[in-house]
């Protein structure tokens, strides 16, 4: 499954001050063409992204990840809703001097996807959702009952709770994934403090009951990729995210939860580089 | 959008008789590991396989496209049912030796393809079924009305009119899948006789009302794929199906119907390629 160089496991942490706060990032791969960004799920970090699928991307394109505004290794105070977190995003950036980029949006980073694709649409070129819901989505009612139940629960069990099926087949995948995240032995990032967990939760849970935006207005090509289980956005909302977008290719894997790219990631990869190199 | 050799255009057609019945069919491609065979739509000849797509797949593997009993240049009498269609088609593929297959089918092929999975599990390896839908599709009710709304069409508005939307955009990429459909100027296949397509037309309204198999039964890994508009299949029914059998991928295209696979031939190639080399 891995690629000749770990890039993800390599490519050393970077730091750039924006406004006063220290944002933490990695930037590598395929320098050709235009960078591909990672926005990033409920309480991850830089190393919560799959080697995997960054290295695969990486080996056709430019991938930059990044910690958010309080997030991992950046400072600053983590905002409790999607559209601060958005315009820190931007701030960010922009101070890299990326001037367009494609998209890749995770979970909470698929909503902050969402706000790219209406009001920063001039800077996008492409977008990709993975395991996402719109704005409005009632499942995120449960969101707090759901962190719940899993708080019991060790770290490897709750990594599983949230993004495998309880199938043991895709438990073992999720056990394959979990131990790529760890292949990055030095220069680890930061866990996300409690107060930026608390204010992200309020962030998603709020997601749940806000309209500020219609996603038909993206005209970006995009691509949505999630699992048949996903019990934290709910799979049948991103049908509706597909049946809203004008330009979007659906993707659903099978026997999979919140984590579905992590549960196959080179059909994933193979997909999304096809996406991002062919279609208009 | 060709490949250097046009094996789709080019490849003679061959003829073998089997229990008496004659039946034409064109195989071509890699010839390493097991081949895929085409199962194709409502009135679909040997002619109507877009050349991108099978040439795509035959650089590969082996690709066998055939006329069922009745169609095209094969003889006998076209049955009024799924089931027979499905056994008919296994006496023809036993004939030529073959043990173990890949499945791709296309709408009325992807009914067929459904019984495979279920009655002839062990012949199949790996089920692509395109622009189909489960046995008790309600939409199929409406299926003479909308073959009778095409009826005073020209061939390649009717064409259009099937198997793309009423855009600007798809229209145009059916008017280039036509175009592609007469590439091959020799040996070309004959018209679905009339007799044939009453038989067939009763066949696809039959599996509207027919529970015969579960498709939760398919254990194969199985690709579905799908337009955002399929009228004559209903596109919701996909997901339907993707819910009900246990190792699925299926993705949606965008602003397409029925004939989805021909407004994205490269996506769909590349999807294809992928599932049939890597997901198991």
């Amino acid at each position: 499954m891995k690629t000749l160089i770990n890039l993800a496991a390599k490519t050393p942490t970077q730091y750039i001050i924006v406004n006063g706060t220290t944002y933490a990032y990695r930037r590598f791969g395929n320098k050709t063409g235009i960078p591909v960004i990672g926005f990033q799920h409920f309480t991850g970090t830089l190393d919560n992204w799959d080697p995997v699928i960054i290295n695969g991307l990486a080996e056709h394109r430019e991938i930059i990840i990044f910690d958010n505004k309080g997030i991992g290794n950046s400072d600053g105070e983590t905002p409790d809703n999607v559209l601060d977190m958005t315009k820190d995003a931007i701030e960010f950036i922009k101070a890299l001097g990326v001037e367009k980029f494609d998209v890749l949006g995770f979970s909470l980073g698929g909503f902050i996807a969402q706000y790219l694709g209406v009001h920063y649409s001039e800077m996008v070129r492409k977008i990709i959702m993975v395991g996402t819901a719109p704005q409005g989505a009632k499942v995120l009612e449960g969101f707090y009952d759901l962190i719940a139940r899993g708080s019991q629960l060790s770290p490897a069990e709750l990594f599983l709770y949230i993004f495998f099926t309880k199938s043991e087949n895709s438990r073992s995948k999720g056990r394959e994934a979990l131990q790529r995240l760890f292949e990055r032995s030095e220069d680890r990032d930061k866990d996300t403090a409690e107060k930026a967990v608390v204010a992200q939760a309020k962030a998603i849970t709020g997601w749940g009951v806000t309209s500020d935006i219609d996603v038909a207005e993206i005209k970006h090509p995009v691509l949505i990729i999630q699992g048949s289980n996903d019990e934290m956005m709910d799979s049948d909302t991103s049908y509706e995210l597909f049946k809203t977008i004008p330009n979007a290719i659906l993707s659903y894997y099978p026997d999979s939860a919140h984590g579905s790219f992590f549960q196959y990631p080179e059909i994933f990869v193979q997909q999304a580089n096809d996406f991002l190199d062919k279609f208009e």
